[in-house]
């Protein structure tokens, strides 16, 4: 029955993520997209552009206007910091759950929205990465650190990634930061005979990043204790890995009464 | 000051894993051997011992007697499933936590076991495997079969095993099949070319065994999702692997008061 | 200058490994394409065909009619078994030389070919896989099995793939097989709790097949030694790790006067 | 037949290597210790000392006087620099071939044995590293380099140890830079947010250097291509990994009439 869909309004249709996003509701037999957000191609629908699928949804260019004629459950958004924390209001206030996937948010962005949320008693989630594995190895990592306080990190990526270390790797460290004591790991003495060798160091933790073509986006937590040695390791193989984690927020945002922000904190 | 260490018996004294907790215990300072409980050697002390550290701790061949004479607070017992259950019975009887590592206790002998401990609101242990990392990757394995139940295990021992696959890794699917919907995975019509190349199969998960030698004991489980891979690996190296989870069971046995079967279920 | 660069005909310019081959062509500074041979739309021009690059090459359904009137060095066949032997001998009577990724070639095929391209002091290629990392490590594997004789293959593929073990995968255990004297590995009275656990075994080696949603295409050989592993692994994450492969035999048959059979023989 | 049994000399038997490798001798039919050069227990026999295993051979502390009163084959040397080159020479005196497993040689002192060993058609071996399975590991990455010039290290050894990067992780980059163009890889314009994310950079490659509690000793290297990864590792597990070296030095250099450096050259 069409009732029992969860419905959906997209906010950047035409992005890589937006669109593989789109190609996930239509394939999954409890979602139904409802309307897209796009910065053009107002009064259009879907199905006339490229490379999305045969769903006859309308495009606004104005939300507030999408939300006036359009019933739906849930915004995912998809497109930058500041077009997602205008789009995140507007949600809130037609009474519609958001699922925010941009980064940029401050902590005082999360706490007024927190509250805006709170005060309406609807679920919201702003997850700067939806990669449910990568997600799942930050949080393990941080379960293990309490039983193996040494830990490196190697993140592994495409050649045309600028930044080192990647921000998943610096969020996971700062995650164990939070339950480890500080430690400053290998020998007392160690020597680098060639710089940088051991890596960017952050509390005492190391990371690696290694940059190859071919690659895409993995990472690996080792941790060392005597006599063994723990991995936790995450591929991303294409785009398409994101979407397990914007389906379960989806679902996951309908039972919600506040904010959530980060994927971790709806994991068990 | 003396009084604030936790007071040990080791019963099992010249086997590996009695062996290499003496000296682990010998390496903690707030950890003190009391006694060793052997099968001879009765009146000696452990520093008589071949290969033991220089600590001047009474050789108990009768467990009664030990504990009627030596003041302890914990029993680890390192030794086999019969003698195992005697131990862990006279360790009620005089108020000791016992630790066991012997694997072979019934769902009966548990039950009656965790009676007995409530009754008089101590503490006990029993776990058939100490390897900390291990554990947390069957642990782990399970939380992540819920988001992820496509999964398959490679466990890889040195050639001298004999039987495929190992405890550690039916125990893995084990918990995962608590977790997960049953499923059978794979093609529905895939064939097998040469017969087994698809592993063992267990409630639709496959697991698959490598011998080699001069491997030691390693696992791994591999969980597959749309454009992404989870990998959980355990590498032991050496016995010594199992000292972390002995020392963190007797730490943790110390705020118990009553049974806990099995070392995931002491990690959080 | 023009007359330096390779003039490379294509047959199947439409497939997938022939369509990436046409970009790769497109994108090499000392490959051009003069033609492609399709079986339909004769007469048109590659850059009609929907996703290939804006390159002004005539298409010809007839194989004879493109040689005649294409002036050609190279031709790479990516069809399939019937149409890459009859495109084979058509080459070879032009003076083109063939460059063949379609398996299905019987030894009888391959000797009679081989005498065909001496006859005319003319190079040619037969790869049944093109992935150069996937054939150094089959290279490697060889290598590698003269000194360490105890060898399992772990190969991982997305679980649409039917057949198990994969073709890669027994591959390589026969080129170890050709060096290694036969050796019956792991315990002499090991023994299978669940029927399967030790994989498919094949002269005394094993074959494990993992299937998982969201992997590729992937294989690791392990090695186990006195107190050691050695493993050699590939990755294969896309279409495109084909196209070192290609563009690397197109460049190597240009100096052979025979024919190669498996990419592992030019490689050194 | 005794005759047939290669006699070895084993200097520095007290040693961890020597230890080990007098171990390694007792266990393979076709050697035979003949005598051992120890710095002390002149007169002394092998089976008097600690550790070693029960066989009736002459300990001398001068070399001379050795090999004076011994027939030998064979001089396996492990102990340092200094005694390595004096043993060397004493070797080529008397005709026995050395097999010289320390490292500090100049190449002055490598090309002054090799003419002295041609001048005697004896056969003679130096070999900084004895695991095989890593000197395959260097062998395979200065062959794969060629087709894939992208090329990252990463070895990971325990916590105790001081230097960064390994000997063998630069002597893999040595070797490879010998058939690499040079090449500066990762991204022109990558930035570190944290210094020495991206690690020790060598003519182009980048080392990572891994030191964490429980490992031993491991190396990958990892290559990247359009599309696809290969990656070579080798994990030492204990001591034990050199004996195959060892072994296969002894065997080969008996059928050598020069000098060979580095186990490399011997391995195909």
């Amino acid at each position: 029955m069409e009732n029992n869909k969860i419905r959906i309004v997209v906010a950047g249709p035409r992005g890589k993520m937006g669109s593989e996003t789109i190609h996930m509701i239509s394939e999954t037999p409890h979602f139904e997209l409802a309307a897209a957000v796009d910065n053009k191609n107002d009064g259009m629908s879907v199905r006339d552009l490229e490379g999305l699928p045969d769903i006859d949804a309308p495009i606004y260019t104005d939300i507030e206007a999408c939300f006036s004629n359009i019933k739906a459950d849930v915004l995912i958004d998809l497109t930058h910091p500041d077009a997602g924390k205008a789009h995140f209001q507007a949600a809130v206030d037609y009474g519609v759950r958001p699922v925010i996937g941009t980064s940029g948010f401050t902590n005082d962005d999360v706490a007024r929205f927190e509250q805006k949320l709170s005060d309406k008693n609807l679920g919201g989630i702003i997850a700067p990465n939806f990669a449910i594995g990568a997600v799942l190895v930050m949080k393990f990592s941080q379960m293990a650190s309490k039983y193996f306080p040494d830990v490196e990190i190697i993140e592994l990526h495409h050649d045309q990634k600028r930044d080192a270390p990647s921000g998943t790797a610096v969020k996971t460290a700062e995650m164990i930061q939070k339950v480890r004591e500080s430690k400053k790991q290998g020998h007392p003495d160690e020597k680098e005979t060639i710089k940088g060798a051991r890596g960017a160091e952050t509390d005492g933790m190391h990371i690696h990043s290694v940059r190859l073509p071919g690659l895409v986006a993995h990472q690996e937590v080792l941790f060392g204790g005597e006599g063994e040695m723990l991995t936790l390791r995450h591929d991303s193989f294409n785009r398409k890995s994101f979407m397990t984690g914007v389906r379960f927020a989806v679902e996951t945002v309908m039972s919600l009464d506040t904010l959530v922000y980060g994927l971790e904190n709806i994991l068990d």
